[in-house]
């Protein structure tokens, strides 16, 4: 195991110390337990959002957390899911008076302990809805996941309703914007290489020297199937296919295009294949109207892709070009608050 | 060799096809000869800034082209130097009357072609200045060097200097500040692992199962030893020794610390190094007043790091803070054009 660590325990709690060091200008840190709020928390009178689940999908979530996306993020152990007094203690610190939205990845340990949260947070008479996102075509159910695994629509949802509660949606209205998100959004990814959780110190799973896995999940979970290295070319074309039949995306749609690397991949081929699936899209008709390029929800150091597909009318245009401010995610500017308004730093 | 990639020889021209599919907002992209220029090129008045290197590293320099950084960046086959007359066209290309400045980082066939087209641009009657960054304080001499190799620093010049011309500082002046940015900042890098060129298919050098190599080039030139994989805190103090001592860096000064990706190296594992960083910074009673913290100069799946500090005045922190609009860089948003003044897309 060759990784920029320390003793594997640590890794969590160092690269939240890392994360606090680098941004205080946009987020803080709590250690016990641990969850990352905006600087600026709470916001008076909007709507808070939460999301986590477990670490090594950096910068997925605590990097998404600052003006317009997320108010706070829950970092689990890696590939573990974050308990439910860390969502608690994170929803109660974030709250402004307007409710919280929990945004959660299917996965059924971020499931329950979402659940069990929720209902802790409701007993203290504060408004939470939660929406599961279930975007992966690959696989219906999969080793941790009843029903289709949460990936790539994960990060279009927290900065869409980021901004939709920065415009101020009530806790309702964002709610329903981020179960159409998910509703309009699919991803498959593939790896070429495992990866290793820190702790166990041996790649999650074996991939042959010309081998790949076609429907990987984030956590190595086994996708569809397993095959001989292909061009990238072909590669996106078997990503495609079962994304665009899906939903079904028609001609004369939108779309947001979302090329992720797995953490390992560089960017020189994720536009390598974004070319290709910007070619793909053009012969079905379906015309680009914003892309999102890089690692955002990664599984450590895995060699892969994973493609998303975001359906987009004006509304989600909007709310996905209005400005975000976080570590990972940042365009635009906030406006200054107003005198009063409680949302300064 | 396992990459999403078609045809080896294609990547580079595939890959800047996927860029200009992603972002038409920002970018253009010319094929013969390639380079990349801002969307709104030439934008008059203002001094055009010109980049440019081997492919292989990405985001730099095609990423870094836009409003407050870049006009245009010449990129070479992967690991190799680009030509003088992707120079000089592009050179042309983003000319706006107030001359050029070429950004050239210290290798031996880079800062001969771009001499070769900074004569060429002048016999046309362009002004043309000439930086080269040399920040990499590892070894004196190298494989494709004579004297530092540049690296880290080299994203920090292109930002600074980009929001300076974009400030309307003229060429002489934009030039200065480039040649200060160069001698207030240094980096050392490491790896973990080596890369393949595409083209080549077999990794650059070998590195044991238990090996790292410290003060490593970006393609993948020898350091300053081998020796046995430690701790990350251990090789954080081994990066910023000689860093700190080479400026030299002193207690009271204010610094941006840079911690960079090689590009296999996730993010998890940045911010424990960045958390490292910190802590020695503290310790020697330096400030860190900005940080940039990812994948940013990369030697395209290598596994490892690299460490730049910046030292900086209020002139550096302003310009840093500046809007910029890339592909790789982005924040604040660019002021709307002054009727008449060419600058609009």
């Amino acid at each position: 195991m060759k990784k920029l660590i320390n003793d594997p325990q640590d890794v969590v709690r160092e690269a939240l110390e890392g994360m606090a060091a680098a941004h205080p200008d946009l987020i803080r840190v709590n250690m016990e337990p641990r969850y990352v709020v905006r600087a600026d928390a709470p916001v008076q009178g909007k709507v808070a959002i939460v999301s986590g689940g477990g670490s090594g999908h950096e910068p997925m979530h605590g990097g998404f957390v600052g003006y317009g996306m997320l108010d706070a993020a829950c970092p689990g152990e890696v590939f573990t899911s974050p308990t439910p007094d860390q969502m608690y203690e994170a929803s109660k610190a974030v709250h402004g008076g307007a409710g919280v939205l929990h945004i959660v990845k299917n996965y059924s340990g971020d499931v329950m302990n979402f659940e069990m949260a929720a209902d802790m947070v409701r007993a203290e008479g504060i408004q939470v809805e939660s929406v599961v996102i279930d975007d992966d075509v690959a696989v219906e159910n999969s080793t941790y996941t009843q029903g289709r695994r949460g990936v790539g629509t994960t990060v279009l949802a927290e900065k869409i309703c980021g901004a939709a509660a920065e415009a101020g949606y009530d806790l309702r209205r964002v709610a329903d914007l981020c179960r159409k998100v998910n509703g309009w959004g699919r991803s498959m990814g593939m790896a070429l290489t495992p990866c290793t959780v820190p702790h166990v110190g041996t790649p999650s799973f074996e991939l042959g020297e010309n081998e790949m896995e076609i429907g990987i999940g984030i956590h190595g979970e086994p996708g569809r199937r397993r095959e001989a290295l292909r061009p990238a070319d072909e590669i996106v074309e078997m990503l495609l296919e079962p994304i665009l039949q899906d939903l079904p995306f028609r001609q004369g749609d939108d779309v947001l295009l979302f090329v992720n690397s797995m953490g390992g991949t560089p960017l020189i081929e994720l536009y390598v294949a974004y070319r290709k699936a910007a070619q793909v899209l053009a012969r079905h008709g379906i015309r680009v109207v914003r892309s999102l390029v890089g690692p955002y929800i990664t599984s450590l150091e895995m060699a892969g892709m994973s493609i998303t597909l975001l359906k987009m009318d004006d509304e989600l245009v909007r709310l996905w070009d209005a400005p975000v401010l976080t570590p990972a995610l940042k365009w635009g500017a906030a406006p200054a608050p107003a005198a009063g308004s409680g949302g300064a730093a």
